[in-house]
């Protein structure tokens, strides 16, 4: 936990500007879309020089006001530049490189969710060690502890967000519904297992950048380093039935322990993000998938449906929501669109089944 | 693969003595158990003071006529240390420094398969540096790939040794399974993705060391690399059930594709390595777990059960094969005391069916 709270640049007066260089859509900069929404207050221009004039909210959906910029002379202000894209093999793009040297050489601190490293590259790290600024890399981690069971609060509730792919919104379902919880009493902790969770709460553990014998140890490290809080939202990785990811979300489910899970879906999405050779299983597999292994660590099941109705219409988004809650029988909603309160329901009812 | 290849110290005149200073017993030694089994003509001596006089025979089952010594003093011609166990966390033990450290003044090169690097630590790499050894850190790699799901032979066969724990044998069952078709004269590879088997195979991948977002995509590309073959036995890691490894297993299993699965467990036993206090799962609801969780990726079955039945009497270890074989109507044995026909018999099978 120190390690990412030192990583995440938290606790800094940031005055940001986030890098989203031909790459300003919802998905492909999910990071910066997430930060602007959860962060806005400290974000003062998105850096797009392909769409600069235009709004972040124009083209992300969030960030009413926040200019997009075309450089770094137009936002003299900044004193950080945060990288707003977490592509797969989390590489820096050859383009950006100029960006990042030139917002060093202005005095700005980095941040950085990539799996390669700003501090481990020669020319980044003199640069900053010249122009005295730091290189806050969100992934960076030294974790080395396996999973060991014991001293596990029973009395406190892990909700875990799952789903059938990656990138659609299990990040964001778990903070509503934390912010939910937080809105009706209850001592709630949103647990953040990716960088730009962590870059949003100060805290949590990169979970997809630990070493796999130790995913499952960072993962059950993070619960009993929360576990003083009555209700944990626990941030998902993947998907079990990922090609690419799945490795990372077992370890997270296991060391997790949920006993209860959301199941996170977008509607209309029929092929993995980033593979679109890849259909995903259908979704009544994966929800098996996910019970199955969860319950073999600790009893747990579904409680609820998080839908992503970004890509439809609000007419066809409450027929889907229908036709989830007569199919499966579990409180369905976007959280976004209808709001977290059916699923914050289910939480409270998994409470008062378990705990007292 | 050539990263691996660099690391395990393969290709040069080995001859060794190998650590296992006060842990000299089949389980916890696994390490030096397997690597005597199937590299003894490379192996001068065991090295642990409390044993010596003994031999390896003994006390681990294997290394018939290999003495265990108290001293390097006693192996003069040796010119390579092998460290002989994997404990959970995979630190180097703090007594075994000065060993270790000795072995590189005599001119030793040093062989580890431990999670801390012998070429990290300081004190060990000066020392090589002026002693002009090599350190091998078998699980050392810079794994940076996700998985792709492109250029997969259908034609070759990838069967993959699973199981309901660590530590139960599937590294010694895919070996043994792999021999056995070689020896009917089908181009087979065992597929090493652990350290020992790496030291014993020449190459391979230590997938548990891997950063997690690239677990499958490294065990993939061992599939990719070594697809020429005609069927691949692949080592398993850990279990789909195992609190600590889970997410290791499910890596590998996704990033390897089995279309033939041979689960491999210990008769009698009921609790984790490691964790006497956690009870594993019923084996019904691994076995289904494994077939659940690799058919989200590539048609798979369970073709075979290997029972480890090292701590039953031959009675009951044919009493138990019976029974198992009524159960789940598969071919079952224990590699060592029935031999690996009716293994080698149940992937000829598959082939049969599968290709062609």
């Amino acid at each position: 936990m120190n390690q990412t709270n030192a990583n995440q640049g938290g606790g800094i007066d940031r005055r940001m500007v986030v890098l989203t260089e031909g790459a300003t859509e919802p998905v492909g900069a999910k990071t910066a879309t997430s930060v602007i929404r959860y962060r806005s207050d400290e974000v003062l221009a998105v850096l797009d020089s392909t769409q600069a004039g235009r709004t972040a909210d124009e083209l992300l959906g969030v960030g009413k006001g926040i200019p997009i910029v075309a450089s770094l002379d137009d936002v003299p202000q900044a004193n950080t530049l945060l990288i707003g894209i977490a592509p797969s093999g989390g590489r820096i793009p050859a383009p950006w490189r100029a960006v990042i040297l030139e917002a060093i050489r202005r005095g700005m601190n980095v941040v950085s969710g990539l799996h390669e490293f700003l501090s481990s590259d020669p020319e980044f790290s003199a640069a900053a060690a010249e122009h005295q600024v730091q290189l806050f890399d969100v992934r960076k981690n030294n974790e080395r502890d396996c999973a060991q069971r014991q001293g596990i609060r029973e009395d406190c509730l892990r909700i875990h967000a799952v789903g059938h792919d990656c990138c659609v919104g299990k990040m964001v379902v778990a903070i509503e519904v934390a912010k939910g919880l937080q809105r009706r009493g209850h001592d709630t902790k949103f647990v953040a297992t990716g960088q730009t969770g962590i870059m949003i709460e100060g805290d949590g553990c990169p979970v997809d950048c630990v070493v796999s014998d130790f995913v499952n140890g960072a993962a059950e490290k993070l619960v009993l380093a929360n576990q003083q809080h009555d209700i944990l939202l626990i941030e998902g990785q993947g998907s079990l039935a990922h090609p690419k990811y799945s490795a990372v979300t077992l370890g997270l489910l296991h060391g997790c322990m949920p006993q209860g899970m959301i199941f996170c879906y977008e509607v209309g999405r029929t092929h993995h993000h980033g593979m679109e050779y890849m259909p995903i299983a259908p979704m009544d597999q994966i929800m098996r998938a996910c019970e199955t292994m969860a319950n073999l660590m600790y009893p747990s099941k579904i409680i609820g449906i998080a839908m992503n109705s970004r890509r439809v219409s609000a007419t066809e988004a409450d027929d889907e929501r229908r036709r989830m809650r007569d199919k499966y029988e579990l409180p369905v909603c976007d959280v976004f669109r209808h709001g977290a309160d059916d699923l914050v329901a289910a939480v409270e009812k998994l409470k008062s089944e378990l705990i007292r």
